[in-house]
């Protein structure tokens, strides 16, 4: 399917309020919205009278392609890439807004759908978030900048600054699947999605382990971030932030690239780099005080002092890799 | 000047946490960030447990032009545009995020001036307000979407559905200047600017009265919003949204379209037209009680029945027009 293909009528004709009466009525409502979409801003609780707030954006051709991901694909992607950022301070998420920059021909029902990601993504992994408000501009270029907020309940913000040496370093579920997909879809287009579906779906529209448990199991972390560039790359952000080298476990690394290549048919050399490298997966990297790692966490590794290097595979440093959005 | 001459490294050249340790020193603080820019997300406070939200967008060669705008001046407009939301509301901005795309090739010292001029905004008119987190992507076309916040005291939220039959209608600035300026430039090129510098750099890089007084002066206001697509297009709208007619005074606009024409060469004719159609000058639109229209505010008119049209002049209907971003 292509976004020319959809029915109905264009952006460009209809007025930006027959727009809006579009797509409002398919976004997720927010339970702490005072007072939601249609004035000049929105009005939302902060119960313990502090709000999260963090943005990512999301550009055609660099960062998403419209000739391998569905419109609702990709509103779950970014809505998942702002709400894990969230979760990652520690806080549950309560509200996002999206502004959006489309070319003046895009199907309306393109954005309907989008739409319509947004709401399967909150209600999955954020029930009582929804969008409290947004814009929509013209463009040449696709552009999708979500910003989410989230509420902390009264505790401290889990920092990427706290790990302390002698913790456990753990991971809140698997990685490297979302850059095997992506892998795969540079070297076969769209038809990898029939091919390897999992690998391929999971990099297109992530569904992370990141819901309401997932903030109850952060509460004894000293440690958290969302791993969105790579392992390698947010491990070392996090040893630099702290002052500590990050000791990562071989066995586990292994292991995940065994079920890496499985789902994605990589060889167990490529499939290790995606696990050490790939970028996407949003699973939250987290440091716990020895013995203290929740059961939904993968045990990686351990915080020690600082070293030569950030951070070491088997005892090896290795040189931190990821995604750069301004590479080459 | 282009931009492409701009001396120093491009985007390309720098890692994204090397472009950040450049930018993040220009950028203001916020008096109430608990936690500003550099971990998953910052902590905001909201001293009355609600927070103000708004988003808007540019987009290169939509909202604004390269040729015609330095990049401060791009700062300042992208500020000022979301400032005026959150004053609109009857709250004082406290905070922005700020999300970016731009081409690989743009030269760092384009987003280092860029800072300095959402550096400015904030420091002219929302002092206390600063940049607590952003996002940088990579795109074809240059896209800003700011996310600002604001706190509203313990006060209701004013809205553009508050407007009562009796109210006087005011504006807190001078209407259609800003769309003059983008008449001037469209018709001359960049050379306008040395020829009206005032409508011209008005446009480029307002400074709408929405400071601190501001707020204080919408205190007793029945309704407010922001006049940024056009006084006819936003007065049909909050028209629509309180049931009412807005009938503007003939004399007043006259007397706008005079002053217009004076800071632009443009004909009385075409000056007027700015004034019921020219959008971006931010002016706050507000009703108030028979005879409490503060001193910063001009009057405009009056808030009757509902009837025909949702705006009049001079007790004829007019047919709201503005901006409209997918027009054409």
């Amino acid at each position: 399917m292509s976004v020319a293909d959809l029915p109905g009528p264009l952006l460009s004709e209809l007025s930006e309020g027959e727009i809006l009466a579009r797509i409002f009525p398919r976004l997720p409502q927010a339970d702490l919205a005072l007072l939601g979409p249609g004035d000049d801003a929105a009005v939302v609780t902060a119960p313990d009278g502090r709000f999260v707030v963090t943005t990512d954006t999301m550009v055609e051709g660099k960062d998403f392609s419209l000739d391998w991901s569905l419109p609702d694909e990709i509103g779950v992607k970014a809505a998942m890439s702002n709400l894990a950022d969230v979760v990652a301070m520690g806080a549950r998420p309560t509200a996002l807004t999206v502004a959006l920059a489309a070319p003046t021909d895009t199907p309306v029902a393109f954005l309907e759908m989008l739409a319509d990601g947004l709401r399967d993504a909150c209600s999955q992994v954020a029930p009582g978030c929804g969008v409290v408000g947004g814009d929509i501009a013209a463009s040449d270029t696709l552009v999708i900048a979500v910003t989410a907020f989230g509420d902390l309940a009264g505790r401290e913000p889990l920092l990427r600054s706290g790990a302390q040496v002698g913790d456990e370093i753990a991971v809140s579920g698997l990685l490297g699947v979302s850059g095997a997909g992506l892998t795969l879809l540079q070297r076969h287009g769209p038809q990898a999605r029939e091919n390897f579906p999992d690998a391929v779906c999971w990099h297109l529209a992530p569904y992370p382990a990141i819901g309401p448990d997932m903030v109850a199991e952060l509460a004894e972390a000293h440690s958290a971030m969302d791993i969105s560039d790579s392992l390698s790359l947010d491990a070392s952000r996090m040893a630099a932030a702290s002052g500590v080298t990050m000791a990562l476990d071989i066995t586990v690394v292994s292991a995940m690239a065994d079920a890496v290549a499985r789902v994605s048919g990589l060889s167990m050399n490529e499939a290790q780099r995606m696990v050490l490298e790939g970028g996407e997966d949003h699973a939250i990297l987290a440091t716990f005080a020895d013995g203290g790692v929740p059961e939904g966490f993968i045990p990686l590794g351990r915080v020690v002092a600082a070293g030569t290097h950030a951070v070491t595979l088997a005892g090896e440093g290795i040189a931190p890799a990821g995604w750069n959005p301004f590479a080459g």
